[in-house]
Formats: structure tokens, C-alpha cells, sequence
């Protein structure tokens, strides 16, 4: 903790899941001053440990542990199907939640659901887009949110989305608000889907013939890359996004027909002007 | 040319087709002393004129020049269905020809083809697996192939095939011998694919929301990249290896069925099964 930065944001925030998100942005949030103090939980008795011994949090709280230990700020970074079941469940009240899940829709749905009961925590729901395919305590580290986007989808607008706005602002993220379905559609198409196509591919040629998966040259090995990324995590957001994802993969499939149909037909013309069409998009993002 | 080095591969050497392969081996020629002199041809007089002034070739030969001025050997740095239909004309009796095309076996038979109507020129198939989205001599540089798999897929062993191998040694390649279509059937799966998949996903999502194509955080954006290759190039490579390519397509829509229905069915268990398979391959890697 630096002790010439002002008054941090938080006094103590605990982290649930020491994964690579949740370890990265505890070690920025100690690093940079933003907590008073850092503790986090896991289901994992071996994250916790390593997060502790490499300095991530403070300290660990066991799973017996109820409640959060009074922390003025909770941030959920498991997969979201657990996510949805904890902000189903709820917490203490007055408590502030954020999370970094990638689906936002069901999340919010299921905070609604537990404030109709009664529940009187506070929530905002948070997308940091960051991270690769590494996972686990020993993956995280510092700057990993530098330079990244975060997208805050929150029920409503005041002083707790502000906080939660400048904590990522304070590990050098760039903030954008959204409404939480309209980022469930987008992301169903630009990152959920390309990552289901990875695990496509390679599910592809495993089937055709597992000697063929290391003769690549670079073409299939970015795709290796991405589909080594956290097995639970992709299930639980595949599912989390279903509805989604699964107009999307409708989409991919229809526009892989039409690839295939062009080369079927042998329409030479009509397979270069395809191409070329998809080309020039990266032409118009510069 | 290093006058301290042995005595050059070849004497004249032609590329034809001025591009980022073709331009790339030719530097790397003229650099390394591999060849005494090497000139070049392309369809497109801009691209060949860029080749002379950046030093890429020592001269060009003008599309009308017959032959290729009695070099000793000639590259084909073009489209593949170029490539075939020039293996098909022909060239000067005795000519060595090599080439750098992703796709081996319709070349091999365009060349059969001619020698059994009298062609007496001589013939290594070749591909070097290097390259990047990149295209035209302004993206030629010296070092493309250092560490690259390059595969000759001969007709035959002889001294053309030693020689054709130390020309790739001779710019830091690695040098593989195949069957061309073992080749092809490979390439179709490991390579082919994956860059057909990456036009299917920038296909999808123009067609959904040309604006989300910005909005994404990496995973579209490797797709973006690939899909930028030249239309040209690809669609002659999807014509050339038609057959084991749409047998690929079809085992990829499977794969990407496979996926759909286990989402659709929210068979969570089973998703994380078939993902958890999917990851492993890649610490198979290691």
C-alpha cells in the first residue's frame, strides 16, 4: 500500500474465486493502494493457500466463514453459474457486490429475483474484458486490467457505480456502461462465439486424427491457444448466454454453408468476392 | 552477395509473382548469395516496379519477355490455379521450376500432365508454411522463413530435390518430405480450415451487425486478422484442395452441431466434458 496515495476506495474487500481475474485485481487493488486491506475466498483449499503465500490477499477466509467479514466491498470472480447462485442467495445487508462474469442478463435477473424476498444487498454488475487462456492463482499478475475495457451494466445510477467505476478506472481500465441484455447479445457474437469455434476446430481434427493437432502451421495452433482456455468457465457462460449463443451459432452455421456452398459449386468469382468482403472489414477498423 | 561465401545454389533465379512469399525468398536469395541474380515477373507492373525499387529483385522481366531469360530456375510465388495452369503450358526444356503453393497435389498432376504431352521441363513442389495476413512487395522482408517448416512433396529424389532443400536451408527453413496428397488432406484440416472458420465468423457477424465488428476484445479480433488475407490467394487454395476441404467443412459443422445441441440441451456435465477433452490436446502439446 502506498502511503502517500489518498484515502483508498475500500477498507477491506474480499475477492471470491483467486482465479485470474479475481488474483490479478487483488494484487492490483493492494498494489495500488484501493483497499485498505484484501481478503479472499475459494472453494479450492490449494488457490487459497497459493494466494496467500504470493502475496495476492492479505489473508484467506476458510468456506465455514459466514458471511464476508464485514468487507465494504465483495467481488465474485467464479464461473457464473455460481455467480447466479450466490446473488440468488444474497448477502448481509447493505453489502456492495460487483462481479467480472461475461453474461450479464441472468446475473441481474437473479439479484432482482432475491431483492423481491427481501434481500437488501447492494449490486453492480461488471465485465472486465481481459484475461487468456491461463487460469488459477499461479496465473495472476499485476497490469493485467491496463489498458482494458470494462463494461458496467448497473441497475441503476449512483455513488456505488461510481465507486465501482473508479476502482477499475484505478487499475487502468476504461469504463463503458451498457444494459446488461444488449451486452449479452453483442458478446454472444464477438467473443462467445469465436471461442465455441476454437473448441469446433479443434474438436474437428481430433476427430479426423489426433496426430494431425501438432503438424499446424500457426493456422490451427491460435485456435489450440483459445480452446485451452478454463473448461467450467466456457460451460457455465455457453449456458449462462444459452438463448444468445445458440442464435449465434445458428448465424456461424448459415454463413459456413454459404462458404461451403461457394466452394462446392466451384464459383471461383463469387468465392473471391465473398472473400474479399470479410477482408475489407479489417481495412475499415483501422 | 557475400563475396567470402561458396559458390551461389543457382546462377539466375525468376520469381514469378512479387508478393509477400515470393518477394520474402527473393531478399532472402539476393542476401544470403544463394543466387548470383535473381529477377522477377508479376502481372501487376506497380508491384513489380515496387520489387526493383526496394531492392527486392536485381531486375523485372516484362510480362512479354518470352521465357524466363535461361534462368536456372524458376520460382512460382502466384495463386495456386495460376500456378496450375503454368505447370500445364509449360516451360523451356531442362527449366528447374519450384513453388510455394499451399495446395501440392492438383500441381503435381498439371505437370504429369504435360511431360506426357512432351513437357521436359523439371519440377520440386514446394511449401513454405510462413506467411501472415500481409500481401504485396511493400510486406516482403528478409528473416520470414528463419525457423519455418517448409514441406516438398517430390515426384521424384534426385539432385533437383537436394537442391530445391538447400535453397529453404539456405534462408533458416526446416525441411520436410511428403506425399503431396497426404499433403493436401493435412493442410485441408489443419490449415485450410481454420482460415475458412475465421471467414465464417467475420461473415456472421457483419451479417448480424457490421457495427459489432469493432466492439469485441480479442476474440474477433485474431479472427479479423486471418479473414484480412488476400481473397485471391485464398480462394484459389479452397478451389485447388476442393475435395479434402469440403470433407473438412462437413466434419467442422459437425463438430460446431455437436456443440449446439450439447448448449441446447443445457447438458452442463457434458459441455464441460467435451470442452475439458477439447483443452487437454493442448497440454498434449507441450
Amino acid at each position: 500500500m502506498k502511503d502517500t496515495a489518498s484515502a483508498p476506495l475500500f477498507d477491506t474487500v474480499c475477492v471470491v474465486g483467486l482465479g485470474l481475474i479475481g488474483g490479478s485485481l487483488a494484487l492490483d487493488m493492494r498494489e495500488r493502494g484501493l483497499a485498505r486491506s484484501v481478503v479472499g475466498r475459494d472453494a479450492d483449499e490449494g488457490f487459497l493457500a497459493t494466494a496467500v503465500e504470493r502475496g495476492i490477499i492479505d489473508r484467506g477466509l476458510s468456506p465455514s466463514t459466514a458471511g464476508m467479514g464485514g468487507c465494504d466491498l465483495v467481488v465474485l470472480a467464479v464461473p457464473v453459474l455460481t455467480i447466479i447462485e450466490m446473488l440468488e442467495e444474497g448477502f448481509e445487508p447493505g453489502t456492495l457486490v460487483t462481479d467480472v462474469g461475461s453474461v450479464k442478463g441472468p446475473l441481474v435477473e437473479a439479484f432482482r429475483r432475491c431483492r423481491e424476498r427481501g434481500g437488501e444487498y447492494r449490486y453492480v454488475p461488471g465485465h472486465p474484458i481481459a484475461g487468456d487462456e491461463k487460469s488459477g492463482p499461479t496465473a495472476a499478475r499485476t497490469g493485467l486490467f491496463e489498458g482494458a475495457r470494462v463494461i458496467l451494466t448497473p441497475v441503476e445510477r449512483g455513488d456505488d457505480e461510481e465507486k465501482i467505476s473508479s476502482l477499475w478506472t484505478g487499475v487502468g481500465s476504461h469504463v463503458d456502461f451498457m444494459d446488461p441484455l444488449e451486452h449479452d447479445a453483442i458478446f454472444a457474437w464477438v467473443s462467445h462465439l469465436p471461442h465455441l469455434a476454437a473448441y469446433s476446430i479443434v474438436h474437428a481434427v481430433l476427430d479426423k486424427d489426433p496426430g494431425w493437432i501438432s503438424l499446424s502451421g500457426g493456422g490451427l495452433k491460435d485456435y489450440t491457444r483459445v480452446a485451452a482456455s478454463s473448461p467450467r468457465m466456457w460451460a457455465d457462460i455457453a449456458l449462462a448466454n444459452r438463448e444468445f449463443l445458440l442464435e449465434a451459432l445458428r448465424g456461424y452455421r448459415h454463413s459456413v454453408d454459404r462458404i461451403y456452398e461457394a466452394i462446392a459449386s466451384s464459383d471461383r468469382d463469387g468465392l473471391e468476392d465473398l472473400f474479399a468482403g470479410i477482408a475489407s472489414v479489417r481495412r475499415g477498423m483501422r
